[in-house]
């Protein structure tokens, strides 16, 4: 009942909710009563009559609000773009179809085609609750969709945002899958392959569960916050950039959804394909080099759960006309030495300037993925990327090319230093037989990356090191005396992240 | 991080979410910058430094709060009985453990021992979020659960609340798995055997997706929000009693789950098992019959779907030392008339006192389900209860043991009479052939119903009536004009609620 009468006039409560769709509105208001809405009601909202969301009801027996007034969460005023004293209609929703369909989806039934599309553009427009986003990430979980399912929810979330399209035929990218603390080396293939020429437009996430995403540490060494023209600037002037991929629009669904999967600690491999997948169809790639570390403490397990992963990304991207091609790296233990922003900031600039101490792992992997980028270059026979790649980095090109994005994408910044730092060191001699990724990752979350940039781990030893007791094996950084003690404080209650052996 | 410089002191805000406990706190506050929170985290919360319970932050950059302040929503602030002025002390919530087992479960995996009694008290405690809660139930449902997890699930949740002992050695109980509009049985069967002597203390709850469920209709002929005590006083005095289980604090984890369920129209199977053998369980019963309607849009669609819940219910009940007799009725149509609270109280009461226009249907079923409930006594042989049924009700033992019961709980009301009525007419001659209990329930529920105690539908015809053009098929009752107008415009984009065929 979209009526005149339905109207209340806004005011802007300040209360920020991230990214849910709130309303707060008096328990004693006449439309409550009359159209039946109570606390955790879901309302439909409209400021022009056109554009509507679905928000969450709170109700108010206090102040907060005069009579005939009504508050936002801040998503949703941004949302409804409002104004103070604009007046808002409120009314029942109808049912969301779109809904109805992932509860068949809970009960085992496969989505028909257009329906993920139906699903995402709903999840666009904030008209899911918290409960209802959950449900849907829990339901499609643990390979509960198909290859065909996967590739519409792909569709649908590149349908739901921005696409660029560049004038070059071939456009190339990279990405990790990630459980690896420290993999940083999307920092240096990028300004190798983009000084070799190829279009390189990197555009990279934020972490989920980990203690750093590639976006979070360029972030300390430039700005990632690119708008859609900022970043086609960019590229065209320097052939490759690395922002984030949630400034310029690309598959904004996906940022809902990684909101919900960070609280729910989920990371399922059907919604990871079609994240990647449809922020490289978004940005416009054509090729694409997908790396997978495999370890038993790294987010790919086993040789089995690898081969599976490729089989599905190669053959979901062929579906959507998009070469991918899948490699496998080691994943036993993390890549160079900083495992958090700002210190994984510092080990990139060691390999891009060629510094003697440069973490030699992380060179290797960075080159070898470069290698296997520039391969996909018809000038560029397979076999011979790694030693172009080797060479474009040694002559020092590398590093001017990547001085040149920082430029362009807005200058370059020098990553923070954190204001409080305390070593661990080994309790016996021995000789290091293995570390513990997800343990190390979480030790560098409690001390507080990736939100405070300059925190995280600082690795001083690899597997197979000779340690002499007392010798610091890892030294944690934080900005706060309290994220310090709580990272210590889980070093007390599980400190086996560094596995040691006898010396031989 | 529970030191005393993490305190803040709680204003009321008045705010209420229902049951979700969120905490308000201002954006430039010390303690969040200093332990990182940002909106929407999920933060520990404690006044004595002992009970604590876990809340979703929602930040505030205005002036709602002081500088020092901070605020809960209504469900928070009784949690932790806070008083205006109190400290509150907040730190990191450790990770739940109990939350890691649910993505276990997501994946798959069984739940061992003990894990759903873990997972059941932190549900009870509010120290799941909404996002958790919705991926338990999506986790859970669609045969997820095998037997001893469904058995572990109730135990789990009778453990989570108080629990009765009652001095009969035999105390007995009915259940209906619902779907089927109207179908009231219950407060004619409850007096029927209280009035022979056996000992009946009826928990009931109120609506989960239908349009009004046992406690609801209840409500608008007695008081149904009684404690504890209350309750007990009634049945030592009458033998029975028909309350409502959520003001008696049995199985509360389940109130918590129905709320979830009910935004995500989820009523799975396992959930319904341990929803109801719960109560059972705690209210004290021994013996219980569980009432199966069978029909296409009823609840259980099929025959071999009601065999597979007859199996798992009596199985689990078993195992857990309860009987339970299920039995199967006809679920083809809604019994009696009246559908939404006021209007199934307005039937029960006709058939209590053998008014002649009566609904036969709903006195017959009452009678039956009254009669194997009698057979739990030792008294009364199988195939003998129902005839001692009838002649209870038959001379007024029943009417008068219901006003007794009703007089007890706190006297009886007169049920309310809707402000707003509407017939909707045969648009040509025909014969009924089938009535939709979905759309029926749904459009009782648009009417207001169960919210709105007078709202529902009046049915003036059942399937095989032979009908003539603008003849009513049934009324909708509403309390605003706004209502009905939602009611009927249902109806215009969804009419088929009235399957009509050729009169034969």
């Amino acid at each position: 009942m979209e009526t005149r009468k339905n109207a209340l006039h806004l005011t802007r409560l300040g209360i920020n909710t991230y990214k849910e769709a709130v309303i707060y509105i008096r328990e004693d208001c006449y439309i409550c009563k009359a159209e039946g809405f109570e606390a955790q009601a879901r309302i439909k909202l409209t400021i022009d009559g056109e554009n509507f969301i679905i928000a969450t009801l709170h109700t108010v027996k206090s102040d907060l609000l005069q009579p005939g007034q009504a508050g936002l969460s801040e998503y949703a005023w941004q949302l409804l773009n409002a104004k103070e004293n604009d007046r808002i209609f409120i009314s029942h929703p109808a049912p969301l179809s779109s809904f109805h369909e992932v509860r068949g989806k809970i009960f085992g039934k496969k989505f028909k085609q257009g329906v993920l599309d139906a699903i995402i553009k709903d999840v666009v427009k904030g008209r899911l609750s918290d409960i209802q986003l959950s449900a849907f990430i829990t339901a499609c979980a643990a390979n509960r969709l198909d290859y065909t399912e996967i590739q519409d929810l792909t569709e649908a979330m590149v349908n739901a945002g921005d696409r660029i399209v560049w004038p070059s035929k071939i456009v190339v990218d990279k990405h990790c899958v990630g459980g690896l603390p420290g993999n940083r080396t999307t920092l240096i293939a990028v300004p190798i392959v983009a000084a070799f020429g190829l279009t390189i437009p990197k555009t990279s996430s934020r972490a989920i569960t980990s203690s750093a995403g590639t976006a979070d540490t360029m972030e300390t060494l430039a700005p990632v916050d690119l708008n859609f023209e900022q970043m086609q600037n960019v590229v065209n002037q320097e052939q490759g950039c690395i922002v984030w991929g949630g400034a310029v629009s690309l598959s904004p669904a996906d940022d809902i959804l990684i909101r919900v999967e960070r609280v729910l600690n989920l990371d399922s491999q059907e919604q990871m394909i079609a994240s990647v997948l449809s922020k490289k169809i978004a940005a416009g790639s054509t090729h694409v080099i997908i790396d997978v570390p495999i370890g038993s403490t790294s987010k790919v397990r086993s040789q089995a759960e690898a081969d599976d992963l490729k089989h599905a990304l190669e053959q979901v991207a062929k579906n959507l006309g998009l070469e991918a091609r899948v490699v496998f790296t080691e994943g036993i233990q993390p890549v160079g030495c900083g495992i958090g922003p700002a210190l994984e900031a510092r080990d990139v600039l060691a390999v891009l300037q060629c510094q003697r101490h440069a973490p030699q792992d992380l060179r290797e992997r960075s080159l070898f993925l470069a290698g296997k980028i520039l391969e996909f270059s018809p000038d560029i026979p397979e076999g011979e990327g790694q030693s172009v790649a080797v060479q474009i980095l040694d002559e020092g090109l590398a590093w001017k090319k990547f001085q040149e994005i920082c430029s362009a994408q807005g200058g370059m910044r020098i990553p923070p230093k954190a204001e409080h730092t305390c070593p661990y060191l080994a309790d016996r001699d021995g000789k290091v037989t293995g570390i513990d990724n997800r343990r190390i990752a979480k030790l560098a979350k409690l001390a507080g990356a990736p939100r405070s940039k300059a925190a995280g781990v600082d690795l001083h030893v690899k597997i197979g090191a000779n340690i002499e007791v007392g010798q610091p094996l890892f030294t944690i950084h934080a900005d706060t005396q309290g994220e310090l003690n709580y990272a210590l404080g889980f070093l007390k209650i599980d400190g086996s992240i560094i596995k040691m052996g006898e010396i031989t």
